[in-house]
């Protein structure tokens, strides 16, 4: 990704986050209008801080052990209207206005490939 | 929760997911015809495998370390309508019929307490 000066994270943001033992919180990230969800990804506090600060999407990347801003290499970048933090600090919901694909297999969505059977509920 | 048979995750889903250290994917819960996303939860290979077979969205608590069927206290069910896998088996999206809140919190959805401040994109 491009060289930037790292942002600092809020502290007040910063406390109420519950990251995983690798330092994560998941992001869910849905098309502001369509309300489609996307994809799901991973921040750490430095990729949150950027995110916050640019307005566009930038996660970690648990494969690449590396910050990764969505769109440098695909040109499907993500920018960003609105983060919420969820109830218990764990999960963020990012809606964004995505260009073009949000899966690096060129569909839309990651979960537009596999639908899994269900059965009906009886309650 | 009720005590209930044990089904079997089918193998060729055991086979497509990604779990964490814990044995754990990630579920995205929206509601199916407004979009909201409603909360992310954790599942276990028994608590998709259940899941799938009744119809009732059921996680694993990592709090608690056990399994959970939404609204078996609270009455705020989820009743299940789509399960999709993201495109590199880490992640689910369950679209399902909210009865009441989704937040423990008595709120609809767990991200509605708190926005962060995003700057708008530049590019």
């Amino acid at each position: 990704m491009a060289r930037v000066s790292s942002p600092a994270l809020d502290p007040r943001i910063a406390d109420r986050l519950k990251r995983d033992p690798n330092g994560l919180v998941c992001a869910v990230v849905q098309q502001h209008d369509t309300r489609e969800v996307l994809m799901v990804a991973w921040m750490n506090d430095d990729a949150l801080a950027r995110t916050l600060a640019t307005g566009r999407a930038t996660y970690w990347s648990r494969s690449r052990s590396q910050l990764w801003r969505k769109g440098d290499t695909s040109g499907h970048v993500q920018l960003v209207r609105k983060v919420s933090l969820d109830c218990d600090g764990d999960a963020l919901l990012l809606e964004v206005e995505q260009v073009g694909a949000a899966c690096h297999t060129g569909d839309r969505t990651c979960f537009e490939a596999t639908t899994l059977p269900v059965a009906a509920p009886t309650a």
